[in-house]
């Protein structure tokens, strides 16, 4: 090969490392702000006519997003506030990635796990504590060079109350939306026609990649 | 240094870069395959001659690594299907990789942290719920420019119930293997001669790699 | 741009990676050397100067690490041994990376989640067991091209008894530093001003980073 195709090849692949590593920091950022209620930040992650897939509804455009997380999160978790609330527990790691990227470096696609703790101290109102196990299958976007959050699809998988555990947990400990926006104020714009259940449901969450031996659709 | 000369030295790092990420994307599919009891595709991601080290026992070659997923784990958690049972949780994370590549980059190592939740729910059979904690020292090789696994040793270092925790785990709650195949049609090729002893015992598992400031063994 | 700029340029962005890479290593490498109660390795992860911020102390150098790590840890978890106690539970997860590199490649900064799982088994002395969630903030160098420790700030954000959760966790469960060294032989150097407080309170702990989108200060 001439240098200056080894030169092009170099800097094309680097750029798909680099682009990998920022949607990381990307969607690890977006863990960290979800985590102290900064759900200004959070809506700011994502792009123009992004969109949140969740518990059964599609939330589109920023705006959509708004109203899930500066809704109805910031008023159900944090009273109003964009910050943390006292005795309120919801640290949402990210953890597991698997981040691919497309060959024009325009469309990433990631994988990823949480782990959550989340509940109230009893000092700080009526005492609820709870595990949730989830998967995210996103969608990332560049613009001008800056990933940006496209799809941000999550699905919890099971849910555990810290006194009972998994092997206990009630069905429907969270339910799937079914009201939606205007109806809902913080509803969403769509309901999915076939949305998954929950534990003790199972079922495989589509991966966004083949297998890395294979090469086959799983 | 002359221009031909920085041109093949980046592209050997950068290919040292694009091994690590590819043997944590592996690792990481390998985590998830697990938690759907996708056995299938965790035997895939094995080499010909790839063994798994597990409770000891050794599983030689992709037969035995079938032997231990396709065999046992299918028989015992998904019910002789290959995909999730309804009411079964065996998640798997798959955490904190520290990865190597050797210079030639062929070989690949690498240390992992699990932190299992595990169990059968109450509307699914008995129910049973545990947390594992565990280590992965694996090995990697690149045959054609895919990377498989050479080696797979977990050790699981710790077992607690749901209920009473890790300060009151049973002696033995996962014992080790102690029939080897044909005998047990699920059983290892071999025994390890020193098994490691399960919590409350500890020992430290050998680290692949130096120190990284001082450079020494540990 | 000419050849020899372009080569530049990808040797200098490679090498953001390769620090990037080798940071997370550092790190990680920290997180499994604590779990064995390996304080000698951990104490050697820092620069001479290095310090560590925790609960409310300041400890200075690598003499000030020394006295928290080979003393003040040892005497309490291990034993006065370098290596891991059995019965003793002590495994401290590095998870969600969010790591910088200053452009002069001399400086690292990187925020890091853990979920620690701790405790003493029944049958090695009195049962305890607890959940630990907490954060990283650090500060890395490089010299001599290794990078090394310089500011581990950590904050243990919340606790709570393997038995009762988070919902119920104690006031002040792990008390902030109030005495110095060499008043309290294992204490810190110095005492914070304004010492953050523990779970049921809540605060951000800043971030060493922009938001990646608006590229403002959160």
């Amino acid at each position: 090969m001439a240098a200056d195709d080894r030169l092009a090849d170099l800097e094309h692949r680097l750029g798909i490392v680099e682009d990998v590593l920022a949607i990381r920091n990307l969607q690890h950022a977006y863990g960290y702000y979800l985590d102290k209620c900064l759900y200004d930040e959070v809506v700011d992650l994502f792009a123009e006519d992004g969109q949140v897939i969740f518990i059964g509804g599609v939330y589109k455009g920023k705006t959509g997003a708004a109203r899930l997380y500066t809704g109805r999160f910031r008023s159900a978790f944090a009273g109003g506030v964009n910050g943390p609330a006292r005795g309120r527990l919801l640290d949402h790691p990210q953890l597991q990635d698997i981040v691919h990227v497309s060959p024009d470096r325009r469309t990433g696609y990631a994988r990823f796990r949480t782990l959550m703790q989340a509940g109230t101290h009893e000092s700080a109102g009526e005492p609820r504590q709870w595990w949730e196990g989830g998967l995210y299958e996103n969608t990332y976007v560049a613009e001008d060079g800056i990933w940006k959050i496209k799809i941000l699809f999550y699905r919890p998988f099971w849910h555990a109350t810290f006194e009972r555990g998994w092997a206990y947990t009630p069905a429907a400990f969270v339910p799937n939306a079914s009201v939606v926006f205007p109806e809902d104020p913080y509803g969403p714009d769509e309901l999915l026609t076939d949305p998954p259940e929950l534990w003790p449901d199972t079922t495989t969450f589509p991966f966004h990649y083949r297998h890395p031996v294979t090469g086959e659709e799983v």
